[in-house]
């Protein structure tokens, strides 16, 4: 999506260690005039599918989906981040590894918001280890629920989450693809 | 708001410790088209307020929010959570009380987002305690910008919070207080 991409060129920053400061417009400051044109945009890649949830993680993926449900007209669930084990049995849980801040971590959706029935796109604004998307098409598929692909905000191609969730069936469609960020610059695929 | 009192009667569930459930429609799984008509109404509310900035926090207001900030044509800032004390200088800070999960947190914004011409209105899913919205009236005036008021979904009246914060001064307009949940039962003001 080319105007995802002029805006990640004019305003991403590169820091150390892969990282991609996109929080003047997508993960702090959020632009949400964009995120319409990216909800438009994941409507027309997925609108023959009969999407019937949306599912995103907290937080940064919360206000991009929120809009991609608005376009599909159907109810968006945020999976929580949770560091105590539920053990009530009223959730689908997975483990999520964090690759901006190491370390691992549960999330949960309740169980009563999925069900066999529905067919769930997933929304999230950064596809790198692909950790967190693994973890929600583990809820969904617990759920006994169908996937009907992933819409992603910025995928850092070069770090191969993606070919390996695409090489297990999951349709992964991001905007922007990035090739490479070497010396601060920013390459897409 | 009687659209959102209705809903809270139909699908609130109040547990023990003066808890009240709306995750069916407003903090886990989320209503959409609810949280569009909520922000319409915000926008009546306050759209004389040449509002330039719409700042709520992570999670759960990060969706309403985003509805907020398409109605009145300007960016979203959720501050974020934090267990680090963060000493770059480059953030807004302040310290929030949990209600839910007890114990407290550090709130951040980044410097650059939030300046002194700015007109912000805070939008956030609860209003009890208030421990949230004074933490984010703390990092607006940090920031020397002008707070405008806060939008609230559910106040719960008998905490007492937004009783306090009017008396500073602060304008809140909450589309649903409830005075009183005693046995279950939800009472509006």
């Amino acid at each position: 999506m080319q105007l995802l991409e002029e805006r990640i060129r004019r305003d991403g920053k590169v820091r150390d260690g892969n990282i991609l400061k996109v929080d003047s417009f997508l993960n702090h400051q959020m632009d949400v005039k964009l995120f319409g044109q990216m909800a438009q945009e994941f409507y027309r890649l997925f609108h023959d599918e009969s999407v019937s949830k949306v599912l995103t993680i907290e937080a940064s993926g919360i206000g991009m989906a929120c809009f991609v449900g608005q376009a599909f007209d159907c109810p968006v669930i945020f999976a929580k981040k949770t560091k105590t084990k539920n053990i009530a049995g009223d959730v689908y849980t997975a483990m999520v590894e964090s690759f901006t801040h190491g370390g691992t971590y549960d999330i949960i959706v309740a169980k009563e918001f999925l069900n066999s029935s529905d067919r769930v796109l997933i929304i999230d604004d950064f596809l790198a280890n692909g950790s967190a998307l693994s973890g929600l098409s583990t809820i969904i598929k617990e759920a006994g629920a169908t996937s009907v692909g992933a819409g992603i905000a910025i995928e850092k191609a070069f770090q191969h989450g993606g070919d390996t969730l695409r090489a297990q069936g999951l349709r992964i469609e991001s905007l922007a693809k990035i090739a490479s960020m070497e010396n601060g610059k920013i390459n897409f695929c």
